[in-house]
């Protein structure tokens, strides 16, 4: 057993605290030190009490929270790793299904794989833990510095776009030219990861634009003209976007009401992602004409969740490559940071936040 | 210009009528004439107006509606086809994107094709008509006799399954021994297009279940016994399908309360694939924690409509298969036949529907 | 230990006989009979000592060959098979590559799987053995009969349709109309397995050919015309196929010269398969003419071995569906029947061969 | 007519001048001045009379070479492009076939596309040129400077790709945590190509090895340093790689007996790319022991040639990322430039040439 300073809640049920506990030692063979940890969603609902498929480790009666992390190596069994070296730790755990043997957990076929943080393994919001070398990916990019924080919400995109990519091998998707100019992409959200998804769309070369029912501050304005996306405020330009039709939609808010509005204004052919997700979202419907019209259109909807290994490596490699081009603007986006112990952040999202973090050290 | 007996309405508006019309020759190398031509919701929808997207041919204040086809070679300039042969004519006719220039026009992508019988082209249900021979399909089967007037609605069943068969390459769908065996699949309704969707479920292996609000008759029963298809009257067990977790479901009544009825009882992993349509089904609902059920599964949505010629010569293969192996049982879900002329089968389904036709000669 | 009647040989050394022998009782929870057992050229190969990979299971200084079986089920423990139950047992049984692991020993990635009659493992010439029922498929057409001792060779002949599947995704392979209407393949060989592909090859569309050095005898020769395949014996008609070209080439006769020469017929985007072995066949030259050539058509050669359970399920339904269609026809490839004892068949062809069998009962 | 400076050739027969010729006036619609343009095989191919296949275009008595192009944009009818721009044109012009329909004449299925320079179409290495803005590919990093030359050799590398992606979907081909971590890739060859390829290879996570039968300067070794490449000389080392199995071979030597040696040293489920082209390369032999190695490991072997206009969009990425990482190191891999007039390095291949170009301003 070891005692560590921990952002503990005691799931399903909620709450959040950041005291000393004491837990197993991990058998891992690489030693980490956190240097900064995200905040997102899915740690906010925890610590309200809304996500009801989280649960605590066997043996505890509280769940170490934390599954955004970038973290220093403090000492090394493993070849792979050295003292110094940083590192992102990966999420899910594989059970035994199909997917989870080759090393797609992210596709868990029966829902017996673990995530730290979530359900039934401790997270990554303590002051040291241990982890086996095959469950890190390591930041080759020392330019990346605080950016790397983004590798755990970048790689859900990444396998997003993988999913895009498999279902829309059941037509030709692009153009006559075999590129996707002329196409048109939407990301429901103006939050960290709703960004992110901008930034994939127009490296793909989407015509890209987000969308919010408020206006968006300084910082998320500027991105968007950095990286070419289209910001719209649909709570003044309600009839937004008009007679365009939408090739790809990736949702990020989880309000089916916002969902469909847009899932109307899709194109033939048309896929529409959906990554967010919102337990309290109000009803919203659809009706046959709905049905018909993504009958008739062969529009895919596609659910997706997580991401394997392979997603953390090329996320930083994105990152990196948009950290180069548009020096500075990626570590625009972690807008509030914190010390340990700070609770507030939890229970309310700080005034312009697009990703708050704690910063450990 | 030639004089035909034809099945006329006034699309969109609607309406049915039996009349001699004068049409334009058309320059098609192969003179037919019909068999028998299938009744399905597509023409009762344009019957009574219920189509808005159908319109008549250019020039024409009416357009002959009929798709489902099977007819007789009478006289051929064609290499291919010789006088007396069975053959099915194709229904959608290509535009110019992308998939309609590859032979896909079942999946345009910008609406610029056309549709025999429902959008802009004159369909099947006329005393003769000319067509190309690479809008013929061939029934090389003799033995299928009448059973090949399902070809048309079976095309839309062996494509749907492609689209199963892409959108799946997104994560490892079979089990541990790399089949089916042990998934479980749900097909909604218990129209000819269901029982075709059931046959093939069977055939990929699943353990397959069709379900309805309301009892069937003598006819279907048989059809479910004879292909090992379960159904269930879910105005009578309406727990149905209780803990069984659905690896595919196939709706085929555009009903939205009834589609998000049973996704709510989908595995991990799960695949819905949308055929039926209804725009006057009412709206449902779907909320945030639905939302959250589709994306913490990986869950894919597929809306498919028509076939290409592949999928014509797919579907006469499994035609053949199931009428050999089942000698007798797909000629009974022919169960209406009626004599040209007949209206009153636009308007009101007959008692014990599975296919009504009309019987040419 | 069960004394069991059986062909051993004593791998890799070569040599046949038919003998009592001690063999540990297996685990399997089926008892099976042998009805009759197939030889093909890597049963002759063993006998010859040509395959150096064959190697006798731990523990024996001999190896009980056969792989290609048909059986009865005498006595189950299992829930799936029942008495009198016509199965076909697996050959390929997985090792932990990430192929094994998803049920796919046939890609096995490092080659530690194990094949029954072959490599570590006891085949199935013996008069009786117990298997798992996850290595049975069951043979549920009775009106198969004897032919279902085909199985395990068309398996091969799906699995490698399959590998075509996937390596064409490359490009489009299908013409305008998206089918193989027009599109050429050849079947180089003349044995039982040549006439599984070439059929196969029909019944996707092909016009298909097989090529022999020496004319083909009267059952092949109704074999073709039944089928529709073309042959044509190269040895008189040296010039075939003049300047047809290529699009699918399946080669039965792991002989290089002959292998060669028919692809440099190939047209763009040609796909050659490679499925024959023949260790002793002398070498033959490609050119940097050659490559350039394979280079600037986008051409694709891939090997194909074994194949998975899948495979299996639908070898049987290939072989429903043609012994259905051509009745009595599949029976005339099992053209030599052994009653158990003869050895002469392992080491010399019997005159007409398509597929020598042994007959147990 | 327009009478411009261009190095011309009389295909394909061969020879070299520089000299004022007469074209007719492309009715493109962006004028264009080069920059630079690269040399490769291919255009010493054409010098020396060894590419049958080339042709002048029709009503010429010669071929304006040149396909390997950075330009300036000098005057824009097109709203996409605007005087100053730089761009790359595209090499092939699709012809009716399935694959040129779709934009993908790099997988032409009948080989009537035009590739500028080659085949029947004038090539960029004159003084002026028009150009229709969709044959045209803008270079965006305006850091890139001259590296953007290597943007058509780059795209032969991402559409090999592209093809090794396909076709490994026949199996899982990564490890169990679905990285290529521990996966061996070869190159064969030192040229550009061979860079170019080493590198993505490196991107993909593959152990990456590239060979010669000869040492290598300077400036190769510190772009392998640099890039993680491990360089060996194999009339030095002849036994290397010993038992290191090869996942991935990308030949671009177009030697067969090179090729068939590391086949030879294929690990299971192996990819060999074959690219490199030498007509005039001796025969070597495969036996049918190499025909089984082959069959038994499940080897693909793909050929692959040019690449589509996304290809081109993908390899300024490529080579943006890697000038970015690695600043200055890919300008290096120009290692000779040569004014306008310059014919000496058509017959002879500069001493220590990766890449030679013409500078043309």
């Amino acid at each position: 057993m070891t005692a560590v300073n921990a952002y503990i809640t005691n799931a399903p049920g909620g709450g959040i605290k950041y005291e000393k506990v004491e837990i197993k030692d991990s058998p891992g063979n690489v030693s980490l030190k956190p240097l900064m940890t995200g905040i997102c969603g899915t740690d906010r609902g925890m610590v309200n009490g809304a996500l009801s498929f989280a649960y605590n480790p066997e043996g505890y009666d509280f769940l170490v929270i934390g599954h955004e992390s970038l973290c220093v190596v403090t000492d090394s069994k493993s070849e792979k790793f050295k003292k110094g070296d940083m590192v992102v730790p990966i999420v899910r755990r594989p059970g035994d299904c199909p997917n989870c043997r080759i090393g797609r957990p992210d596709n868990c076929s029966d829902g017996n794989k673990h995530e730290a943080g979530i359900t039934g393994l401790h997270g990554f919001m303590r002051d040291s833990f241990n982890e086996f070398d095959y469950n890190l990916v390591r930041v080759q990019d020392s330019d990346l510095g605080e950016v790397a924080v983004l590798t755990e919400p970048m790689k859900n995109v990444v396998k997003a776009f993988e999913v895009f990519d498999r279902v829309r091998s059941r037509f030709i998707y692009e153009n006559v030219y075999s590129t996707f100019d002329g196409k048109n992409a939407l990301i429901i959200g103006t939050g960290s990861e709703a960004f992110l998804y901008s930034f994939l769309a127009r490296d793909y070369g989407f015509n890209t634009f987000m969308v919010n029912r408020h206006p968006i501050d300084q910082i998320p304005t500027e991105l968007c003209n950095t990286f070419g996306v289209n910001f719209r405020d649909t709570s003044k330009e309600p009839e937004f976007p008009g007679d365009m039709k939408l090739d790809l939609i990736v949702d990020t808010s989880g309000d089916p009401a916002t969902i469909f509005r847009f899932l109307r204004k899709m194109n033939h052919n048309g896929i529409l992602i959906l990554f967010g997700t919102n337990g309290k979202a109000p009803q919203a419907g659809l009706s046959g004409e709905d049905i018909d019209f993504i009958v008739e259109r062969n529009i895919t909807i596609a659910g997706s969740v997580d991401a394997a290994e392979v997603h953390y490596l090329k996320a930083l490699d994105y990152l990196s490559k948009w950290n180069r081009l548009h020096r500075g603007m990626l570590n625009r986006m972690i807008t509030n940071k914190f010390a340990p112990g700070e609770l507030g952040l939890f229970s309310k999202k700080p005034q312009g936040e697009i990703k708050s973090v704690i910063k450990w050290d």
